[in-house]
């Protein structure tokens, strides 16, 4: 039988999943670092808790799961696989109206999205969620920058730069230029401009209907980011003085919660995609490579009202763990990590040494040393020195006659050649030490 | 719009998940120690990869995925949810002729069932496999004893019994009594030996044609277990001499590995449902509560061969998470197991507070404390120990205006009701300490 895999997915071999484990470590402390507690949900939701939240192109890119018992080309459908991280988090909260407010969770599972398969891009990845519900101050927005600044810093990211941006800003803007009722076609546009940049964007903003004078004026507000852009606008735009002020609040709050100064930067044309969205934004960019944002999130105080009684409160981020592990590999940022966690391997010199070698194994372990012994048939040690150079075990322990006899090992560290002889208590103590 | 979860399933409340996280850390880093390291399989496989793999009741209970973009009834149906552990592996090693042999791998993930839901019964639920590739040898069928009986060690387990047999044996045993054409029949009835009792088990086989000579034939070898069940077999089935000395070697083999003897127990009548298995096989149960298996395995050298190009002999051992969980919860073994992860809450005395609070739980996170600040607006302090002491946080850190004066900050342990007032980094110290 030929075999495949579905196509837009990928098997995790231990040298990935290593790495992989070791950020997903790294980040779970940190979220635990802020207070934020672990949710899991189900991977499989019900189809019309999904449906209409991601918009029409998301309803396209659901997976949809025929109803349980029925198969062929005419089952029902009733479920769906995760999409986002959000959308679960909502319905729990409003499924769990004992919850504590705040609440603050953080998870880290996969999601799938039924996307045409390209470089990069897999139908199914990881997210890493942290959300504070019920609290609408300024100092969790703050929080949900800090534990991200956080979390890329442990990892040892230093080239990044939170992106800030305000939704009542935008809205507040694209009504100045008399586009209130084009909203979404203004700040899609906008949005683009990393992309097809100022010439491009002018372009989409005609096809929206805005004149020259309208579009001059809207760039003459956007033009500057950072403190001079806030400044500007808190002059030129009063509407938008309530969105500044809460900018200001987030910005002295990061400060005080030891986020590097120059790492947070107010930029008017962060528009982020969700319509979901109700305050602050924001968005990770790295230096390089050119891989777009590494994570992003912001306030949206409206969606866990669609699915509860009462309208609460909201405000997270998503790192897109698959991002960053293709930045990390690219910049080569994994440095020493060790593609094995295997510490030992115990060598089997013949038949009649693999009890012997299964003992010394144990004593390794009890004493919280990773170890394996040679699997196969005994025969040379150079072949079993050469298993263990390949899968990057750094120390091997060999036991011939002679050390058998004198009830030693010895003890070959592979990256120095060093060798050593003595009794196992002294060669574990070696290893710890 | 009412809010409901996909029946069978349910969410991971922090609480739940802080005990799961640490029983998955305990069971991954005993895992690690035996050499095995770690892979992930996509959730999604192609259809045809699970079909025909668990039986007829088995395909039944596979979810089925419409095909990319189809929805509505009528969609076409070409992946699946994975269905357990086992079938991935085989497909990642024919699908990679370059993985070094053995490979030994271990997985901890979510299966999905179709299955009717019942209490303690999921649709959703993780395994935890561990699996050796590529090594016939019985070594590494004691291996996955070994690692079966460390894991639970280290979860604090003390009485389980690992049963042992051979499906070799049990084969000789059904030509033995004349049943070779009924071999599946036989082992079905024997294998609910457990729950229906010798004279359900005698009834069934009656119900299999045996004559009363061959089933009174079939106890008289079987109703031993143990070293004596080993011996009389040895005596009187000699079609069985292979497998039993197959068994003697796990059996040494377990035994020099560390396992403490009289852990692992011969067993005639453990049966194990999977088709799939060749050699040896096991299980693992608790003396109490009464919940059938906790793990269980064996060996199955025709697998692999279904979907490469050759045949590979493998074994390996699956730990049921949920099971595992359950006994803990309900014998108290989770003892002394916080429920929380964040270890200080740091409170707000007033407005004018804030800043300095945020600036305090940032120090005490720099120093690898995990810390949260009051989200709510001030107000009385007791309703901010009040809601640490319901979170589980040990301890509370305050700063009145006479503290702030003095550079100080009161330090209260939650349990002991013990109260320190000084600095910020000898209060941090004494956390640490």
């Amino acid at each position: 039988m030929p075999v495949n895999r579905a196509s837009g997915t990928r098997d995790l071999l231990p040298e990935t999943m290593i790495r992989r484990l070791s950020v997903i470590e790294t980040v779970r402390g940190v979220f635990a670092r802020f207070g934020f507690l672990p949710l899991e949900t189900p991977a499989i939701e019900r189809i019309e808790t999904l449906m209409g939240k991601y918009g029409a192109e998301g309803d396209q890119l659901i997976y949809k799961i025929l109803k349980r018992g029925e198969g062929g080309v005419r089952g029902e459908v009733d479920l769906a696989l995760r999409y986002d991280l959000t959308v679960p988090l909502a319905r729990v909260v409003a499924m769990n109206p004992g919850l504590s407010m705040p609440f603050k969770r953080y998870q880290i599972q996969p999601v799938w999205r039924a996307d045409r398969p390209q470089k990069g891009r897999f139908r199914e990845f990881y997210q890493c969620d942290v959300d504070t519900v019920g609290c609408e101050e300024m100092w969790a927005d703050a929080e949900a920058l800090a534990v991200v600044d956080s979390a890329l810093r442990a990892l040892g990211f230093a080239g990044f730069t939170i992106k800030l941006n305000h939704r009542a800003l935008l809205r507040a803007l694209v009504e100045e230029v008399g586009a209130g009722d084009r909203e979404t076609g203004v700040l899609v546009a906008i949005d683009k401009l990393d992309k097809i940049g100022k010439k491009g964007v002018t372009a989409e903003l005609e096809r929206c209907g805005l004149d020259s004078a309208a579009i001059e004026r809207l760039w003459s507000l956007i033009d500057l980011g950072g403190a001079e852009g806030l400044e500007l606008l808190r002059e030129q735009l009063p509407a938008a003085s309530q969105a500044l002020a809460q900018l200001d609040e987030v910005l002295e709050y990061t400060a005080a919660m030891g986020v590097p100064s120059g790492t947070v930067r107010f930029d008017p044309t962060l528009a982020r995609g969700l319509s979901y969205y109700t305050g602050p934004v924001f968005e990770v960019v790295v230096e390089k490579p050119a891989i777009g944002s590494i994570a992003g999130g912001g306030r949206y105080d409206n969606l866990i009202g669609i699915f509860g009684k009462k309208s609460v409160p909201a405000v997270g981020v998503s790192l897109g763990l698959e991002r960053i592990l293709v930045v990390m590999e690219e910049l080569g940022m994994f440095g020493e990590l060790p593609t094995a966690t295997t510490q030992v391997l115990v060598t089997v010199f013949d038949d009649d040494s693999r009890v012997l070698a299964l003992e010394q194994a144990a004593a390794l372990r009890q004493a919280g040393i990773n170890a394996e012994v040679w699997m196969k048939a005994p025969g040379k040690l150079a072949k079993q020195f050469k298993y263990a150079n390949k899968a990057g075990i750094a120390r091997v322990l060999t036991c011939g006659p002679k050390e058998r006899e004198e009830g030693q090992v010895t003890l070959k560290h592979m990256e120095s050649g060093e060798q050593w002889t003595g009794p196992l208590d002294q060669a574990i103590a070696r290893i710890q030490g």
